[in-house]
């Protein structure tokens, strides 16, 4: 009954005591904190401890200088100014050896880089067709010219690069096409339609450059590799399941483009039979009217039934701001969603108490499983208790957002709140490609060292790799759990062998 | 016990209940969060909810043209960029006749604008010294040639300025030194150490130019004045309490400052009986040893002893992730927290997890009265759940915070959290002078059309006028809020009738 007089009466008479409890009650306050973060509950093995010594002194190192000099902290810039240059950080390397579990959040034909894309402009048969000032371009494969429309003129690749010249300089300008990588982002990006416009011509200029069947497979086959690469263990990919043609006239449909990215899923794991491998989420446009939507999920549901274990869910895709809101098709979607999973985008904004925040209601009253996204989270506190409860998992992906213009600083991004909160979160890259970073390793680098609060250790990476697994759609986790931790347990030791 | 079971079952057998269902969900999240936000529990007036509309109109106008065109919405930007052009608005202007209650985060000298300066620099006896190269400047008021040290060689304001030929340009120039306000403030303040250093430069520039006794006290008075037509009932001004000197060779101290600032807020309430005046927060730099913290503390308790009234308590100031934390001097605070309260500055900074982050632990221990800035807050759970309970409020400045380089885009700004959680928070605008902003206004309208949500509305911007009053230590607030109402209940009269 008596302890807060006591208390009282010691401060006043003994004030060093005083100074004593007011410390406690800092470092008190302090660790509770901590033991709510993501990982906190993650117990360090000794030699786990011996590999979070290494890798905290490289954070360390990183976050007090720019805590000085804070214009030479990478992180808090716009990531295509350092994005090469943190790759040569030992910190980065560990990183990349890292097994990072499971990649949620990706998109169809934006996950290989631009060399890659230009690759594919060496196969056999290609034509394009560019704009008058260059500024568009088209591709489509065929033994004769073209009959798709074409401002210009279509011209056959081989004899275009033949007759130039210069090979070098042809293929460095054909390159730009292929991301949207640029030295000064900050002035041409000025906002998040001026950069959405550049992203989008992406997809349009190569649409038919990867919807050549061969190529579409080939595309998916190598970044089923290059994931694995990455220390990727399973992927569940989103795709617009696009119409796919060939040679002879062919045209594909959603149906056929499921089955071959089921094909090739088979094959890829016959050739690397360590990997767990992907499944699908059918995630076709949002702007789009209510039959298309009503059209979407008719096919949605023919893949389920011809594939269950292949096809996850479903989700809507495109710029969230300019889409139709989820609100529109909550009839639509609420009637299937006993039957169909959903995997929803929402919350890709900075528009507070705008339809396209709002998606966040609709997203988790119609049970998706995982939200895409969730930036907007953050600005709604009953949400943040919901998907905790219903342990729903965000995809976030922290460079996507500073690079279509979330956020400028990633030390600003919502993500810092939501692992300081336990919100299940995981992270993933969106369209790595596009923006020419690694599958997984850049996005993990800058949460670690940019996002995450500078007590964040080994535990916390480890854990959103593990949360990867949890929130998957994986009929058998266990399994997943048990292979990372193996490999885990073999990189830790790498690195305390100081073998990276 | 049997109503899920239910539930599921007309899910299941008649789809549009379903979607029934879901959208009910929906709406009843929906509104349960906005029964949280910062306002939410006022009751608008039948007039009040007439102005409501005019103004919802007028801010839905502005957000929802930035919506489909982000590149033409303001508050997204920088706010050099906008803050004249938005003054032209209908909404501005509502807002700059809206009754705004009390400022209780102001700093001394950096509370008018360049031009007021400039006028300063025509009073009698003014020397200036600048460096060869322009970059610094310093002044001195003395009817002889200063003897304090200069690079150069002092000039008498009055005949450099007559023998320039062209005083527009000599003005001109001069002002500069005055304000931060450039063209180009992305390209040149590119880092918060950037453009703290030009800010710092400011109160070194126009050190001896303010200490000069006559000057200060004009200045203060002058702050009031302009305060009151901003619409602010009272202030909590906070000071370095700097030495102040004459023209016949004597110097003031600290606690003589401080007796100028109680002698004209009395002289200001005489000359304006309708304000409710000012009180002081003793703020000296918190860049210092320890001895020099125990000489502040022994100030600020003479000072208390000697105006009991007017002192209100002790901040420490100056760029936070360069200053000393507070945890060094928390035995020092800690052992006078009985006798003096504190209005710490704590969490301006996104360096999680580092020192300058972890000053909110030390505050909030130390029973800070009220915090300021807190803007580092939204990454500390349990210290959110803190200051809701101890009731400790967050005095936010959005447009220092974007000025001094916290957040590129208001719209990410940590107060849309704390808004939307009932976090106790009010507005104040730091430094207004030095980025040109009006005492209140911007900072109201910059929160209300790029802050908080598109639903938040008149109560919102009521409520945190009232907080204002609320959480200051004017030790009557029954009258202060009564006294807002008055002047409340005219305003929404002139909005309703359209006489803004």
């Amino acid at each position: 009954m008596w302890p807060l007089a006591v208390l009282l009466v010691t401060c006043i008479f003994t004030q060093s005591q005083c100074a004593q409890d007011v410390l406690e009650e800092r470092n008190d306050l302090l660790e509770r904190e901590l033991a709510m973060m993501v990982g906190s509950s993650i117990k360090l093995s000794d030699s786990e401890l011996k590999a979070n010594e290494i890798i905290m002194k490289l954070k360390h190192e990183e976050m007090d200088h720019g805590f000085i000099y804070p214009n030479q902290f990478n992180v808090s810039k716009h990531f295509f100014e350092y994005k090469d240059e943190v790759m040569k950080t030992k910190l980065f390397q560990i990183i990349q050896r890292m097994p990072k579990g499971a990649v949620l959040h990706a998109h169809d034909i934006g996950l290989l880089s631009p060399d890659y894309v230009l690759a594919l402009t060496y196969w056999e048969d290609l034509w394009f067709c560019r704009t008058e000032d260059k500024s568009k371009i088209e591709f489509h494969f065929s033994k004769t010219t073209p009959v798709n429309r074409c401002a210009t003129k279509w011209i056959f690749m081989k004899d275009a690069r033949n007759a130039s010249g210069d090979v070098k300089k042809f293929d460095a300008e054909l390159r730009k096409y292929f991301t949207i990588v640029i030295d000064n982002p900050n002035e041409v990006y000025t906002d998040v339609n001026a950069v959405w416009q550049r992203f989008q011509e992406y997809f349009n200029s190569c649409g038919n450059l990867f919807s050549y069947k061969p190529v579409y497979e080939q595309y998916y086959y190598d970044t089923l590799v290059e994931f694995r690469k990455d220390e990727i263990m399973y992927i569940e990919i989103r795709s617009t399941l696009p119409s796919l043609y060939d040679l002879d006239g062919n045209v594909y449909d959603s149906v056929e483009t499921a089955k071959s990215y089921k094909r090739v899923t088979e094959k890829f794991m016959r050739d690397y039979p360590d990997s767990f491998g992907a499944k699908l989420i059918y995630a076709p446009m949002k702007l789009v009217d209510k039959a298309t939507l009503q059209e979407y999920i008719r096919i949605a549901l023919e893949i389920q039934t011809l594939m269950p274990d292949f096809l996850v869910g479903f989700d809507l895709v495109g710029q969230e701001d300019l889409g139709v809101p989820l609100r529109e098709f909550i009839h639509e979607l609420a009637e299937v969603r006993e039957r169909l999973d959903f995997y929803l985008h929402a919350g890709e904004t900075n528009w507070y108490g705008t339809t396209s925040d709002e998606n966040l209601f609709d997203a988790i009253v119609l049970g998706t499983k995982r939200i895409g996204h969730g930036f907007a989270l953050i600005k709604h506190p009953l949400l943040m208790e919901e998907v905790k409860k219903r342990q729903i998992a965000l995809e976030v992906n922290v460079v996507s957002n500073n690079v279509l213009k979330l956020v400028e600083d990633p030390r600003n991004h919502p993500l810092a709140t939501y692992l300081s909160q336990n919100i299940p979160v995981l992270l993933s890259s969106d369209n790595p490609g596009v923006w020419e970073s690694l599958p997984m390793s850049h996005d993990f680098y800058v949460t670690f060292v940019g996002v995450a609060s500078r007590h964040a250790d080994l535990r916390l990476i480890k854990q959103l790799a593990l949360n990867s697994l949890y929130y998957s759609s994986y009929p058998d986790k266990h399994k997943l759990v048990h292979e990372f931790e193996i490999r885990w347990t073999k990189f830790i030791d790498t690195i305390v062998k100081g073998k990276w």
